[in-house]
């Protein structure tokens, strides 16, 4: 007889669900597909000599460090830069502050194995990213969830679920996954009220916030974060966990993220992450420092600026060109995505398989909706296809939504 | 006021202690000191020259895809190449029945995260493999030890151990770390026999066995699991879990794994995958990948057994001349660690201090112990000193046993 495996899962296990639309989705990687549907980076933009140069660099060191093990916590030249990075953006640290992960979606799952109990609420943006939603699920946790406007998490619902007595509050204010939308300033100050008096602290998931194609930067919530201490501006005060990354900035096929956090849940996450896998690769926490330390990555950031404020451009006119009336997008003002409402009593998710006869690809909103609904929404990706591309696809999709519309009006 | 984060964390990390022999092994990396407590290969024998080549290979891809994401199950060609190589040592597998993982480490995790419900029971060996202790009591596991002797796993005591229900059963059978002995072949059968009797599954995690330094190879546990199935002798069964690793073979600091399961458990496993870490870097599979392929790795393993196994006959020699004679240690016949068994009554955490003065260092063998015990053992890394290092390390340890010894005597 064979293992019953079915029987021998643990409880949470079950939480974790086969997706028909991951499924559907793996059609989006054929080659005649313009897919909508990643996250992706434009590849043609990952600064390959400079890869190709730091890598001979950091193999050449005489000791082979770069293959050894080395410290969970991470390379310490490339936390000290990290820190000074930050300092400059406003928020003074050092390496003690930061722990590095093997991708963000790693530090959210190494932050959900210290905080989460099974059955603890965690107050998320609606929609929010799904990949938080996948790395707690396995932790039992339950969602609280605050409607996300033009400007972000709306406060006044934020208030409400604030009285659930949630774990922590989960916020991705700049150019959000999925949404697009910007956290406005005044609602960052706000925030920072709202967690202080409840006592909650936050989760701030920033990937995109170099990427800025328009408007003013707004600092990090992390950074807004002064109770208590008016003689101290910079101090960082550690009530908000900050989260970013090197894969968009970089490429996300080297999994180096970092997380930002009070010394002494760093010291917690580091244990965490010693039985989760024990140290982020030598090697390309070494290949990331090298590309990035002699002001690489300042200069390359504004390429990225360049090439993907043009393909927002190409997704916001051919949006308007080709997308029936009824519906409507967000406009980011950086990041890689933005977000389609169509009408009420629409589902997103019926209209995948015939934009993939179209040979178009998108992500249903549903999915990034903790407690169900967005049934009528979508996640656009304009970071990995050309500006040809992105017309061609919006058209195809145009037509795919022009055929939905009509249906729900000839058989309401 | 300040978060109170020793009030937030979940129930699982207080069960996460920091450890004082942790931070007193942080004096171990001091460059003076002779260090037998890390697991690390010798660094000497990094293939850099063909990691060089290999990085330029793969970076020269001209479409990126090395730095771009990709599956979460793994790159396709190291895990058709992994399955090609298991097949050749007696196990008809397909890429289906592989995850590429972060290391074992984040193998061992995984198979934490979908099995362990809280209270669970998985039976261990006594001593086992820290490193697979610390992932699983993140998931609330309890443990039922089996001594382990010269021979490996006591099959009595599994017989026993195995009445109490539990989950799986985990054992190292290749120069187990940390006792550096082996599995025999009678047991071995008897294992799977008294495992499909009692309808447990087994996880077989074998980083070391390549690295074979005498003696006939045996085969794995997996490939010994037939039942029912006379009809097809190569056939996988699944029952077994397989683990195995590139860390030994070629480097640490690339962080490249792999699990064998059957493909349902493949697929479970998957998900978790994702909201652990996405998917393991996709430049360092393909670096893998490239350096091994083309047989340079069977040539590779030639020399590091060479090297290695000049290192344990220079620690057992030395051992021999410079350790008391009331001191008992195993003759591992491959892999990187031997283990020292003091006299009953002394415990080698008081020892450490006194050795890091004489700049030598080991790892007492209370931590991997499950339930306790132990405090009379130690284990020593014989892959990471030369001969010359090893045999100043042994003359330096020794002393302080004779010390600790006499002390016994004078003091009883």
């Amino acid at each position: 007889m064979q293992t019953l495996w079915e029987q021998r899962y643990a409880q949470r296990t079950q939480r974790i669900k086969s997706s028909t639309i991951r499924e559907l989705l793996k059609f989006a990687e054929q080659r005649d597909i313009i897919s909508f549907a990643g996250g992706m980076p434009a590849p043609e933009a990952f600064p390959l000599q400079e890869f190709e140069d730091a890598a001979h660099r950091v193999i050449a060191q005489l000791d082979g460090a770069a293959f050894q093990y080395s410290s969970t916590d991470g390379y310490l030249p490339l936390r000290d830069m990290i820190a000074r990075h930050t300092s400059r953006f406003g928020l003074d640290i050092t390496a003690e502050n930061i722990l590095i992960t093997s991708g963000s979606q790693q530090g959210l799952d190494l932050l959900g194995r210290i905080f989460i109990n099974p059955g603890d609420r965690i107050v998320v943006e609606e929609p929010t990213y799904l990949g938080a939603l996948q790395a707690w699920n396995a932790y039992g946790a339950e969602y609280v969830t605050v409607p996300v406007d033009e400007n972000g998490m709306e406060m006044d619902a934020l208030e409400d679920a604030l009285r659930t007595g949630p774990k922590f509050i989960y916020v991705l204010p700049n150019f959000q996954n999925p949404s697009g939308v910007t956290l406005s300033a005044v609602r960052r100050l706000r925030l920072v009220e709202l967690a202080n008096h409840h006592g909650v602290p936050i989760i701030e998931d920033d990937p995109y916030g170099q990427l800025r194609y328009e408007g003013k930067h707004i600092p990090a919530v992390a950074n807004l974060d002064k109770r208590g201490r008016d003689d101290c501006e910079l101090c960082y005060r550690g009530n908000v966990i900050y989260l970013s990354t090197f894969s968009k900035l970089l490429a996300p096929g080297l999994r180096v993220a970092w997380i930002v956090a009070a010394p002494e849940v760093i010291q917690k996450l580091v244990q965490a992450k010693q039985g989760a896998d024990l140290q982020t690769a030598t090697f390309n926490q070494m290949l990331v420092y090298e590309v990035a330390r002699e002001g690489f990555l300042d200069r390359h950031v504004k390429t990225l600026r360049d090439l993907y404020r043009t393909r927002r451009d190409a997704m916001l006119t051919a949006l308007e060109e080709h997308f029936p009336t009824a519906v409507r997008w967000t406009h980011p003002e950086g990041g890689l995505f933005l977000w389609v409402t169509l009408p009420e009593g629409l589902d997103t998710t019926d209209l995948l398989v015939p934009a993939l006869e179209e040979r178009v690809a998108f992500v249903p909103g549903g999915a990034f909706h903790a407690n169900g609904g967005g049934a009528n929404t979508m996640r656009l990706n304009f970071s990995n296809a050309n500006p040809q591309q992105i017309h061609e696809g919006i058209t195809r999709l145009g037509k795919v939504l022009e055929g939905a519309l009509e249906e729900v009006i000839v058989t309401p």
